[in-house]
């Protein structure tokens, strides 16, 4: 990493798996085991895996030493071992304390009592991690693409009676019988009332008439996720207080959309969004965030928040999704991730977003 | 917590959601945003969410006081007024070092930059779930059901030319259908030479004749999780190496199944499985321990390993998984978890294990 000189590290240890992917490629959730990818100021890098890995790695990786550990050897001192052998020894090291737990830190200083571990490489990768590449935008198209396929899905599968549960396995089955095989997140499917509560998770609820359908989901595409939201009417007609809230969110929605430029504020964007919602005296139920940063996590920085003052930059992944949620009555989100370059926001997704009678809208 | 007194603890703060879940009945995964329970010496405990969860986490818990925090709140700063209204100042921290991050330790220090921070709960944790109550083995129990279901439905659906990605879409389909909307890991279906790499991952391979079909899987019940293996024949017969290999793993699995007694250390039960896999020459390709403990989580503490002189208790729920791979010729584990307790090893999964053509089994 070209500021290792600058900041005097001498190892930087990185533990995240995704930014162990985006540094080497090799893309490996290890849950309790060890996966950590090392660099050093003048000596070849070294990605450190679980025995059960080794191969796997080695088939991914070049110009990288890649090292590994059985299940009854102690990680630690195989690392403590391979850094000496590369003679650094009184050693000063970057981590990622986002990431690195308090447990791992004390078994690194257990086996290198001299080593210091105050600098902290997170900020630097989520910076890193905001603005992609022509080739991250083009998967995370390609993970958009799937999610508008997913809510199509969904939409063709209402039917009154029909269970939240029913709809989620109907569009998960369906896109792994097409190659698609995970989700960015638990898929979410609400109906009426549920889609009120914000954390609500789909069950045995069954779809009635005249109410809305809250399809929140996303898929991972080569390692890049999507998200997206949609609230459709299954019914004949809105009634007055569904179309208000619906085109208010809309509204919010389209406004944040059109108006997201290069160099304004996380804040503001929030605000232009959150002061339409505000106006008509619904403030209190859009409780959360405007939105997020996504890419090989759905979840990433930036929040796209009040009080956010960090500028948006080119080719910056995130979320728009304004929310009304009047608790046990009604529940509306509309949600696009896009990247943001000199022309504005583009939306990685597509399914059309103007409330129309779900019988209306299968027949067009 | 009895020990506080003895530690001389002022705050236990616990991050790790499955302790919450443990100790509150609260169940939730907060990702990027902070949830903690705080306990106190001599003070109602805190059960700090984000707002979002604020009204799912009242419904749930009692006797607890239930705090929240905005997106655009500062989450360390809530916990510093809610701790310093406690009247607790300089004060003795306990943390879980395995969950906790650098990150929010430092945010913590930062906001108590009197308190002390070295006690380790992680550890107590660990060992408080080693041991299962009766209620969380009867969870366990319907876990282990479904995930034998799952295997039936995933046996039921193979044909010629069937890809490893339509068999998952397919059980993950019925058992939402069935009401189980949640699997303990990405479930794995893997033909023949796929099946002989430990960590493949399923795809568009399509099933031949004469070849081995591997199921690890399992769902999450009630917030327990079930873990289960089987590698069924899809063919008319066996070859030599296919059903020497198999009926090796087989010995192991069901030796180790019947010999695990309580006091035993996990490394003896270990050498049990891997002497007999040894003896015969397959020793290398059994390159991984035998097994893990499970309960809310698919792998906790303790590791079923050579070296682990940890001594096997009651009510200790565990995996028995020995496998033979050899690398682009052969697969095979299996896979059953039980709880131990006077009388021996009492399975959670009932499947069967013997070998028999794929098609003599479907008669059955
Ligand atoms: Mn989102
Ligand atoms: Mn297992």
């Amino acid at each position: 990493m070209s500021d290792m000189k600058k900041n005097n590290i001498d190892v930087a240890f990185f533990s995240d798996p995704s930014t162990i992917h985006l540094m080497t490629g090799y893309l490996s959730e290890p849950h309790e085991r060890i996966l950590a990818f090392m660099i050093f100021k003048d000596a070849t890098p070294i990605l450190f895996t679980p025995a059960l890995e080794i191969e796997d790695a080695k088939a991914t990786v070049s110009n990288i030493q890649v090292e590994s550990y059985l299940d009854t050897q102690n990680p630690w001192e195989i690392i403590q071992t391979l850094i000496i052998s590369k003679g650094i020894l009184h050693s000063n090291w970057a981590i990622e304390k986002q990431h690195l737990t308090v447990q791992k830190l004390e078994a690194l200083q257990e086996f290198f009592p001299r080593g210091c571990f105050t600098f902290d490489y997170s900020p630097f990768m989520a910076n890193l991690r905001i603005s992609k590449s022509a080739d991250e935008i083009e998967k995370m198209k390609k993970a958009g693409y799937w999610a508008d396929e997913a809510i199509k899905i969904g939409a063709l599968a209402l039917h009154a009676g029909v269970s939240e549960l029913e709809i989620v396995a109907e569009i998960e089955y369906q896109l792994k019988k097409r190659g698609i095989s995970q989700m960015s997140f638990d898929t979410m499917v609400l109906f009426g009332d549920n889609a009120a509560n914000p954390h609500g998770t789909p069950g045995e609820r069954k779809l009635k008439t005249n109410e809305f359908v809250l399809f929140d989901l996303g898929v991972v595409y080569e390692g890049y996720t999507s998200d997206v939201t949609r609230t459709l009417f299954f019914g004949d007609a809105p009634s007055e207080q569904q179309e208000k809230v619906y085109n208010l969110v809309l509204n919010a929605h389209d406004a944040a959309m059109a108006k997201a430029t290069l160099d304004m504020s996380a804040s503001n964007l929030d605000g232009i969004a959150r002061n339409i919602i505000a106006d008509q005296g619904y403030g209190t139920y859009f409780n959360h965030r405007l939105g997020h940063g996504l890419g090989q996590s759905v979840h990433e920085f930036p929040s796209i928040m009040e009080g956010n003052e960090m500028p948006l930059v080119k080719n910056m992944c995130f979320s728009i999704e304004p929310g009304i949620y009047i608790p046990n009555e009604v529940g509306v989100r509309i949600e696009d991730c896009g990247y943001l370059d000199e022309h504005g926001f583009h939306s990685f997704t597509f399914f059309p977003t103007h409330l129309t009678a779900y019988t209306d809208f299968m027949k067009s």
